[in-house]
């Protein structure tokens, strides 16, 4: 299996599909707040949700609509508002993006899915989301792809969007992404929202059985802050322009290379999300190895990098090593304590549950990478997972100590 | 049931305590760092250790004295160093520590305590600790309870220590107790250091019964960042002098008192970590009132509290309430959305799980006290809980991010 990324690629670069934005001026001023993404031939959808429970308006509808609809057409999102314990005004107003979303394109208010992400617990301004959603509707292009990236970042510092090309059933698939994250970020589905578009053709279960998979390996293993938001929403949508035959049969090969290009999209996109983390200034990438189970993997990696003290650490370029086999502690994984080594970079820091005599040079360098990888070899087992998250800094305190006002 | 504060009071107001201290310089320069508590007369112990997998040498050997002795004399502690992930050797250490405290006292190795807080993985500085033992154990008195409050702390800004009256059987029962912080403290016992002495008569068993139950609403309710660490203790003494008759039927109102006792007594000192919680700037208290279950309640006012995104609001005196609502929501405990309260102190910002217009500047003045009390009314049961942590302020971060060197 080979995977091409696509420089500059994102949610418009597979075949078929179109974005349209505005400036609505929600929360942000002077920036596009606004986009709407359209497939020009109907589209198989699939999405994942946020666990909690309190699930935002746009949650709701959209997982009606994709529940109802064997077809659907595109997405409408929103930033500066997450339409978030709204009651049933919230519920009026995510239906209404998506009718608004139907009338100026011509298709029906249930092939659309709406997205919202801001601050909880304030009604949307409706009249400016409607004439929003009428302007992003009126011109959308395959340029404007980036524009809506840039459109659903709230306190992001970056957009976040890639494409990349595969080969299934002899022909070209490309596969394009946008995400958002930056604070509310941690595993249990969706933890932020992102938007997968594929010209790939594969049938409703196939493409909903394959965003599981790659989601559970991708963003599930995300954290920046450990808080599960109210709004988190992974969609995709393919429209099968790319020519293959249908992907109808989990059990296939070209099943099998679609949901691993599929996971391969979600982990670039995760990655970023981690990366971007409010107030971040390093990704810390944690790798469990040797694990009696994939469960077991899963929760140690995203427990330590979940840990505050590990993040603080990560962040002060110390080489706590300590907290980290803490973290691993109370993860509820299960292993030897007397068997567990652990590694910052390629340097062993603890071996059989104790503590070396290293270099703090040789720590200090790795420690200043714009990337920081632990290795936590368990010495039980063949399972392996990997969670990505960042450091915890002044920054992040900083931008949530005020948010809202 | 009546309980007196007795001001100034600790670990050596109750009859027949008495503590002695030595500066060893372990970490800490110029200050206390090693303390060693001893009740006259034997004393019956109890005790509750952290669940985290790496558990330290010293929590190992306490374990072991408490489960084979019926009687102990006394606890030995250090700060600065955990003693932790030290393999054989901090083993041998931590033994080494309940050797010494029983030489210079005169009663035997298995009749001590032992407890070590500080960086994880480093060796203990064995011939600093005993001659440390040594001094502390020369001249034990009743004033150098203070100083063995100051002398467990670490990045604790103040000492922690009180003691109160209950009348027991006729006979002034007094509890007296000190205890440490103040990171890596989070649910799931003991989360910190934490020693209570008193004068009640009271069996063995019934000792452990109550300091379970004291110890689940109080210590377990506290988190300042989530991390367990690998130290965690809580251990009681009880020396009989008070005179009541002995406490040995857990059915009994005897025993009913003196539980509310314990537990007044963990929840002052818990109070007290959660207030000088690292970078803390003020209390945090979430009451989870009429949820369906106690493990519900519990689950939900942990998880409010625990939030990042809420703490660090509380730090910017923001009311975002929509954070609490969020954690709620991932806390996993049972209720529904919509019919769910919240209040920041006495105003309602939040019915029947939707935003209520407030007036900021009322928030406001809530939110300027020492003490922020959330309060969230699931109204779906009858049973209370209530969680302590801090706010997340820069301090948090600078204080963690250089910890170790």
């Amino acid at each position: 299996m080979e995977f091409k990324v696509i420089e500059g690629g994102g949610i418009t670069t597979p075949q078929g599909f179109k974005a349209g934005v505005a400036q609505v001026g929600i929360k942000y001023q002077g920036r596009y707040d606004l986009a709407l993404v359209l497939s020009e031939d109907s589209a198989t959808g699939a999405g994942v949700f946020t666990k909690n429970k309190f699930q935002a308006a746009p949650v709701l509808v959209s997982r009606q609509h994709l529940a109802s609809q064997d077809k659907v057409r595109g997405f409408v999102v929103n930033s500066g508002c997450a339409n978030a314990c709204t009651g049933e005004e919230g519920l009026d107003d995510a239906l209404m993006m998506t009718q608004v979303a139907a009338e100026v394109t011509g298709y029906r208010t249930e092939e659309f899915l709406v997205a919202s992400t801001g601050v909880i617990g304030i009604p949307l301004p409706k009249e400016k989301v409607r004439q929003g959603i009428i302007e992003a509707g009126k011109n959308p292009s395959i340029k404007a792809g980036a524009f809506a990236a840039q459109a659903i970042m709230t306190t992001d510092t970056v957009p976040k969007e890639i494409a990349l090309e595969v080969e299934i059933d002899g022909k070209m698939v490309i596969l394009g992404a946008m995400a958002k994250g930056s604070g509310m970020i941690h595993p249990n589905m969706a933890t932020m929202l992102g938007f997968v578009t594929t010209d790939a053709a594969i049938s409703k279960d196939c493409l909903q059985k394959a965003l599981v998979i790659a989601n559970t390996d991708s963003f599930n293993m995300v954290t920046v802050d450990g808080d599960t938001s109210t709004n988190d929403t992974l969609a995709v949508l393919a429209n099968g322009l790319a020519g293959n035959s249908l992907i109808d049969n989990p059990g296939s090969r070209d099943f099998q290379i679609f949901t691993a290009a599929l996971q391969k999209i979600c982990v670039y996109v995760a990655r970023m999300i981690a990366r971007d983390g409010e107030g971040a200034t390093r990704l810390l990438e944690v790798k469990v190895v040797n694990s009696p189970s994939q469960e077991d993997a899963r929760k140690a990696a995203r427990t330590i990098v979940g840990s505050n003290l590990v993040k603080a650490a990560i962040f002060g370029q110390d080489a706590n090593w300590g907290r980290i086999i803490c973290a691993l502690g109370y993860s509820g994984a299960e292993f030897v304590p007397e068997e567990v080594d652990v590694y910052l970079g390629e340097l062993l820091v603890a071996e059989k549950g104790r503590g070396l005599v290293f270099e703090e040079t040789v720590a200090s360098r790795i420690l200043e990478k714009d990337e920081v990888v632990v290795t936590v070899d368990l010495h039980a087992g063949k399972y392996v997972a990997t969670a990505w998250g960042c450091d915890l800094s002044y920054d992040y305190v900083k931008i949530n100590a005020d948010y809202r006002t």
